[in-house]
């Protein structure tokens, strides 16, 4: 065969996939008429937002303490047109909210959702300081609060979840889990946007680290690498359609410490305050506050003796 | 010491680091007149890829169902183009295969090769569909298959891996392995591009999975966050080299399920079909159909409860 | 309320954000008279060095054999300027160090750091093309140097941590761990660069790995993914402080061989020469040389039994 | 005056300069709500057609004749939606015509002006045709069609005319203006897009050339450098404003050349068919078919000299 | 000469010439230490000025009225930082200005400089405003003011000049000339700073206007493409050298009005107010006020005829 | 016509417009397999070119004279590199020189050609460093040679013309007009690199001066802006063919001055060395050494005067 014939080759299956792709309607293809919500748009937003948060951290910019009213109120400014664009296009694709009929959304909602995420964002901001102010105090490796908001995973995570839940709690569809699914990417922690999380949380490493969408922790939980608070099982309807929406992953209480690598799984598991989860443990029921859980083989063996002992008697 | 004294130093010291580098002969250096293959472009090749197939959700140009079908065919082909100039030069490099003797490739090998994975390019793509509709089955969490498309991770691993893998059975070497550790880098999702992947795959969160070069898994199977596909040892021929291409990782049958942190290791594990592996289970033999394997505390203990019992008689 | 009642509203609220902003002092707020170091211009220069280091393989610019003397010596000096500029930043923001009391560091600090950063990076040179000739061996997967050195996390992040170990050696705050969190990033293994790592050494797939700040590493030290090197506990001082610097974290021996998930943890825990450490083994206490230390279900189970056996005589 | 002082002094003054611009109302400031067309896009939309009409010669991509038809096709679509977007912006901001009352357009005007401008296309690449062949013949320094498209300030002027005066029929404001002066800004040759220019035109070297709005060219001119074909006088209204509109510039028949620097003038002056226009002449009266019109010193000389030598008879 | 012996060539010929720079001192060589302003830098700067100045029409960004305060306030803060940093590089580089021994500058001056040109801004800005105002009402071809700002070459050569005065009465040496070649690059208009220009001031077309260091222009002058207003000779000193500073451009006082080409040269040339200039006269003597001077072939002939009569009587 | 109709209108336009593209062969299309010379890239060359020889200029890198050495020899290395890419391109298009036959360029001469360029680049060198001398002794306006380094656009244009002219005296097609194109539009001087230029040229201001291909200059020539040396008519063969590369243009012996918009035409026509040509001057015949030719108004008329006084009598 010639070279008109392998270039022929490659022109019909050309051909093939194009024709192949074109069948496929919606979802599939989505184009410029009513078009997805943009990926790196949102990734920018949400960096325009990080610089604006902790100014002269993450921008390129020099920062003077002379203009930073002006600096911020204009790049807020621009920020909120910016994501109001967006959340219209994900509001117009009617994608579905889980566990919820879709609502047809009136015209003006997308800018009553920015309005409202701005007026949260100070209540946000605090508690983003506070995850800060808690990376600090709870590694004795952090040097300084500098190292802390450049350089901890856990983190950029956190404030990342904080920015999407909010708009998660506004109801817009997809951006929420764009914005949490770039914080899984860049430091291996996925946090599902719809979590509710207290204040003063800190997860340190953090690679591995899984937090489910109904996932319920209170204050100054404290989270180290590979912990899973996951889900058991899915129940499904009668219909054998899995249901969406129902509570399927733990809730932690004030002060709950779990250790690398655990599992804490099901939606009716809940861990008392001041609880401390053991690396590695595997825990499926709730435990009562200040409850110490551990999967050591030394302990895991003592404790099997015991009843061995009992039973042997 | 003078300004100058330092300048002098930090001049000697670079003088000396470039005659180590420059000594280094091949493969530390490569150089323009036999370049390897440039990693930014295939990276570039395969996000190409990723616009064409699921147009409208990852590229910046907007597309309209009008020009759909010359927009693809002109992307297609040059895509076509780039990624046989990469072949080209993977080709040229001589790089090793595993377990096989190098062969020199004739001149047109980078054209039949490129031509080869375009036609079987509709394969692949329905393959990816399939892996699509099972992330958005298998997860409660996912509200449309938008989101499943955009920010599931464990779906775009498993895409990197599915166009990575169709290069690799065309006997290409170097490509790739850079394609699906740009997954893993992005993902946490670690799949060598020999594995050998049955449909509708999922994997959930993703972070920490290793899927071993020689792992064998059947249809519909699904993995969670942290699991392994591993070898148990590295086989060495009689010179005390490792053998390399020999089957050492598992394999899945169809619908086999593996809870988050479990590893499988071995080349002669099979897990059976429609097996349930638990999470953090450390599993090194095979185990028949429809196996429930878990490494729950209260259930270990109770295994072990019931043998002192029975000894105790 | 009308349309201009909303844009009030989104005003307003950019306004209280931006005097919120304001209030807070340093460190929150970093201007251009006193700036940080730039966290992208650091992560620049890395890429520069890896560039210089591997010619050929990362960069853009086509190279040739005749002309790579004036372009590395080119490069190398352009970096040396670029990175006295980012330490200048550092030393001058005084941010603290672990365990030490911030010393002000004359105006010449700065290019002496540098200097000395340039005249050591040969030897750190040679511990990465041990590194490398490491990944190769160990993995019977790798077909070639060139997979090793484009593909392999655990080469990337070893690599980011021999310069970032280097920097830290010399006293520069903040810097070292910017790269090494950017390594983490991208291939989710996590070295403090105040940890001591010896030659030849190798993670495999990489994942989830993590070495604590104060852990010593033998020579070829091999480690797979999911393993944390970590601390058992975090000693306060009198006043309730964390201390910080004290060694919290285990030291491995000369070819000590620690598998997926492995947990070993503490600062007095030793791991003796030549052991191996099994998949998700959790050991806080030390082992002797040679030592094989596993947790599978049977391996567990008999030695129970054992007991139980025992205790029913 | 400290250093606060003089801080201070530039922040009042920024803040003055600040409530200026905030004081003027439009046409002084184009916000966001109804923005002018974009120049860059503009300019972008310009360097799209060119790369269309030429193929191979400006663009960046590799462009292979097996899919010339498919690239045609998806960079003209896209090249449509783009100006269709910046007409849309035109017709709003309601700019006033020449000579005409601003008629409110229809939504639908921008797309139909968009088709329209497609549809006549074909035609102008004719004339552009004709016109790079009229270079090539009309240069003896011209060593090939190549050399002409890719170097000629002329050719590149001449082409970017025909696409604005395109515009310009089909009464779109303000970017058919945009265009001619960014091709004035590369060349130095200012054609109003107003101007009505017969086929096979030729600009040689170009720099200064000056064609006014409403100048009428027939086939085959050509113009050296500095030719200004202008106005004498700017007819006012009885109000004494400005009429705009009015035919003041001059008419070329076919054929006619004009040398460098030559100056035509006035609305009611045609230059007769096959007319040569001499270097530096002043003209602001008609001259007959094949007339021949120079300015040398011995040519003036002698005619004055004929004058005076009748006149002292 | 095989293929090693021609690279040999070319590595000697590029020995030689990197030793030819090497050994030109400054001025043909900055360096880091004593660096130039940043040509581009200069010019990003005056760009950044534009689009304050006209707010919308320059700028990629989104503007709206409501947050139009903040965003120049945040702009122009940014710039006159940058300004500065430019101005300083131009201080302490010790070069000459015109007619004047190099003073030394202390170190505040740059900040000074800066200050000063922010506080005059203002009135620039005024004069800028008139420009604009003036070729909408000269012009019968100007449709719109967003025309005029938008795409008149002699409104963008006027504004950068007005804005380079500024700095040249400053006493910067450099930046103004780098900002007027930028604008004589980008239009055809080449101003010297140094020219001293009335308000309302309009070139049309522009292209080749040359407007010389010691001109002096009166209010509402109006230029047409071609003039020229140079220097008839250039006096020496003694000992030889050109005498800078010395005026030897021409002036034009209020309302004159030139046409296309015409020269006006030497520097006690004063054409009085309310004078007209024709095309192409070449003009070295004073002319009284409301002069008309012309050079058309006619008149010209008519004149020597008069003269011719008057000598025959 | 509903909105489909329209849409089917541009889609079919497109088509049409498609099918004419198609249809032209080369010229006119030229494809990835034989493409063109890059325009861009031999821009981004001719800037690289600038950045060496005028260091600290124009370039980004920060540059110290310790590393100038190894700088400029990897500058001037890469870009030999890239010019013979570029260079390559051109002789494979075998595209005509003037008055020659086109002869087949064997495989290695485009590296013969680029190690030439490189051999006389030196003396090349010189010249400009002679130009750029000339212009300052010649502008009483230039304060420093730093201004006109950065800011004489006739120091740029000669600039390129000079390396122009080297690669034309190479017998490369198509890349010596690419370049001194370039500066045309950057300057407003447009120089064809044939043209033979002695050393210590300057041309001021600069915008519309026109030197054709074959003209001759010798040292120390000085030009004013708007000076225009061109041909008188245009010969042809006995087919009626333009002959093209037969003399069409003048000569200028050494010292010759040429003021404002003076046109010299014609290939017999020769200044005298050390003449003076006044502006506007239009000239076609030759003159003598130490010439003064002038056209004033004065002049002239005294001229003619004098004659019709010689024959009133």
């Amino acid at each position: 065969m010639g070279v008109n014939g392998t270039k022929g080759r490659v022109l019909r299956a050309i051909e093939t996939i194009t024709r192949r792709v074109e069948e496929r309607g919606e979802p599939l293809f989505h184009g410029g008429e009513q078009p997805l919500p943009a990926k790196r748009e949102m990734i920018a937003i949400l960096r325009g937002l990080q610089e604006v948060i902790y100014p002269g951290y993450f921008g390129e910019q020099a920062l003077y303490r002379e203009n930073l009213h002006a600096h911020l109120g204009d790049q807020l400014y621009a920020l909120s047109r910016r994501l109001e664009c967006e959340v219209k296009k994900a509001l117009a694709s009617e994608l579905r909210l889980p566990g919820r009929v879709p609502v047809p959304r009136a015209d003006g909602d997308a800018h009553e959702v920015v309005t409202a995420f701005f007026e949260r964002l100070p209540e946000v901001m605090e508690l983003i300081a506070g995850d800060v102010e808690a990376a600090y105090e709870g590694d004795p490796a952090a040097t300084c609060l500098e190292e802390v908001i450049l350089a901890y995973p856990g983190v950029k995570a956190t404030f990342t979840y904080r920015l999407a839940h909010l708009l998660h709690t506004l109801q817009v569809p997809l951006l929420p889990r764009i914005m949490t699914e770039f914080a899984h990417n860049e430091t291996g922690v996925d946090i599902h946007p719809g979590a509710a999380i207290g204040r003063e949380f800190f997860i340190d490493h953090g690679t591995g680290v899984v937090i489910g969408e109904t996932t319920v922790l209170g204050e100054r939980v404290k989270l180290y690498q590979g912990v899973t608070l996951g889900a058991l099982s899915f129940p499904r309807d009668k219909s054998g359609e899995l249901m969406r929406g129902v509570k399927r992953h733990p809730t932690l209480e004030d002060d709950v410490v779990v250790y690398a690598g655990a599992t804490i799984l099901g939606g009716d598991t809940v861990v008392g305050a001041g609880s401390i989860i053991g690396g590695n443990v595997w825990l499926t029921h709730s435990v009562p506050r200040q409850s110490r859980v551990t999967l050591s083989r030394d302990q895991l063996a003592n404790e099997i003796t015991t009843r061995a002992q009992t039973l042997s008697r």
